[in-house]
């Protein structure tokens, strides 16, 4: 049996992807750029145990077990690896038959669900690039990533640190849609991130549906594509280049106004963002009158997600600990003629119930035996 | 002493007007439609005296006085009407240099400030209508409302009833900026309107400053104004001749959607809906699942105004009163070491705070002498 154990971050854009010209590869209508956020404090860990003795291709996510033909994205990856696999096998004989075997797959988030963070782009980062460690691929990254484009789009650019563009492409095979990575994490290192969760009870709709709408029925969409986009990838890669906080804190701010604009301009409309998201981009806009400090960025939901040199997140800390203190418990007594009592939560207008500091960081790891999932039967270690 | 007396009413667009292409003459940039609303239910109602013995032209609004000479935009509307005045009485020795007179204004709504609705168009138009009725102009209504859009843009269309276009034009003077009735509001009787008015405490910014920070910022709003807007006049006018709700009601989501977005695509940010609008675009769209039976449409705030068939209206009155029930005062004990109570007043998530139902109705009206607000001297009746 040989088992592989990697984690992979999460990257949060600056220039959102949001529609696809081609489903079922996952080729985006526009280029696409983010940045990678430590694993330190958040990531998706994946083992990956492959055995002759295996009787079939089983997937535990975050402790319960799945039916992994019924993933069709996760399918295509498994396809893709199994298939270079394959091609080192017929050219060596000495290789071990790994692509003939079953496999069994843990993964596991360090983040909960609930957390409203996606989890999608780490989950399938992490699968593939312990896929690639397994098979022992001889693959660029960026090769590597457009096997993950096909498992989750976004999911392609958490396989590199630092900052790292999705190139649109223009095959119609998906052969250049891929990650490139524009700089190292060790570029910028001043450059931090504050993820801020927005208390928030209702589900939205899925990105993958959203956006499709939003292809079919935003009259505006068409102008974000072909126009802004193109720009402002040229002028967010030369700010990151030239460390020009203030460039890259206005383009990214629009960059996530405009998705959340053409989500709004679907018909019928989508919001993702809530009163609190709403309310704290108003505070750094406020905080940022003298001078850009921080620039926020909405993924599909309500969540911000605060970019800002180390030096002031003490103070963007402080504020929005202030402006948006989290929910409190609390004894509401309705004046009805029934007049009853109860305790229950009540979340202040504009609350944000976590806060996770965090800076950006390297790609993929790979871990020692000991941090493994799965257990020398090729079982779960824990179960949900 | 001549004085008359003249309502007007609200008009709620279904194609936005946003955006001066000369905010001296108030030229806009892309033509706008709306529905003039009853006045039964809501108006401006003011009254003018020109009087030769009057010393300075005074101006009382909603029972306050205010300095005439330093409202700009009322000015230009007093300058025009009293040129055309001018030149009748150059031509007719035989009528009143009422042009010469100094004037006693009076203004009031019936509705409150507080309520959220923009009263500038109702006033203004008011306020135009009146003058022409005292300097007895000889000019059509579409003439008038050129002098009306300089006081107040969508002023120009609450001098029609029924529907009521505000054609752009395209000569630099204004010259062919007007409002033009598409059809009467006897065309078409069974549609109704219900205003619902949104808790909401914060303040918005200004539609006049916002609207020219779209214009310079946002990168989605040439699409709008070159490509979007003029199929959709076309749409929308060819949908009320035939009384097509259906088409109607789609147009008049997606443009109060697309006028929202491209808020939002401003820089900074500009946010009119908050999570309650958003809700109840929800649950209209989710009523709307089995057919078209209402349609939402948002100006410059958080206030719904629902068009829809009178046949539904008792209906989405339930469903609006069942979702959003008006606010309740509860007495909260706050779980603290001093622990302290109040009663206070709590919006539950999602409150409408009053409803207003109406309907498509006429334009302007003069009045009787017994229902002026100014006295045989000339001073209000009623003060604030």
């Amino acid at each position: 049996m040989r088992t592989v154990t990697c984690t992979a971050p999460v990257n949060i854009a600056v220039i959102k992807y949001w529609g696809k010209r081609d489903t079922e590869l996952i080729l985006p209508t526009n280029d696409s750029l983010s940045v990678t956020l430590s694993q330190d404090i958040l990531h998706s860990k994946t083992t990956i145990s492959a055995c002759k003795s295996f009787e079939q291709d089983r997937l535990w996510l975050n402790g319960k077990e799945e039916d992994i033909t019924k993933n069709r994205r996760m399918h295509n990856c498994f396809r893709e690896a199994r298939a270079l696999r394959k091609k080192m096998e017929d050219e060596s004989s000495e290789l071990e038959p790994l692509s003939t075997y079953k496999v069994h797959v843990c993964s596991e988030n360090n983040f909960p669900t609930a957390a409203g963070l996606a989890s999608s782009a780490s989950g399938l980062a992490a699968l593939v690039y312990t896929l690639a460690q397994l098979y022992e691929l001889q693959i660029s990254t960026s090769d590597l990533s457009r096997i993950a484009r096909q498992g989750s789009g976004s999911a392609c650019r958490s396989l590199f640190g630092g900052f790292v563009a999705w190139e649109m492409g223009s095959a119609s095979d998906g052969s250049d849609s891929k990650a490139v990575q524009i700089a190292p994490e060790t570029h910028w290192p001043e450059l931090e991130a504050l993820v801020c969760v927005v208390s928030d009870a209702k589900k939205g709709t899925s990105s993958t549906e959203g956006m499709q709408h939003t292809v079919e029925t935003s009259e505006l969409m068409q102008a974000r594509i072909s126009t802004v986009v193109p720009q402002r990838m040229a002028n967010i890669k030369q700010a990151i280049l030239n460390r020009d906080f203030n460039t890259f804190a206005e383009i990214t701010m629009r960059d996530s106004n405009q998705f959340h604009a053409v989500c709004l301009d679907t018909y019928p409309p989508i919001s993702y963002l809530n009163d609190t998201s709403r309310a704290i981009m108003r505070v750094i806009h406020e905080y940022n009158k003298d001078g850009v400090k921080a620039a926020y960025t909405y993924d599909a939901g309500p969540n911000a997600v605060i970019y800002a040199p180390r030096e002031n997140m003490p103070e963007i800390i402080r504020l929005i600990a202030h402006y948006f203190p989290p929910p409190a418990t609390i004894t509401l007594s309705i004046i009805t003629r029934s007049s009853h009592k109860k305790v229950i939560p009540i979340f202040p207008a504009g609350s944000v119930s976590r806060l996770l500091h965090t800076k950006v960081d390297d790609g993929p790891r790979t871990l020692a035996e000991d941090e493994a999932l799965l257990n020398s039967q090729g079982l779960p270690k824990r179960l949900a």
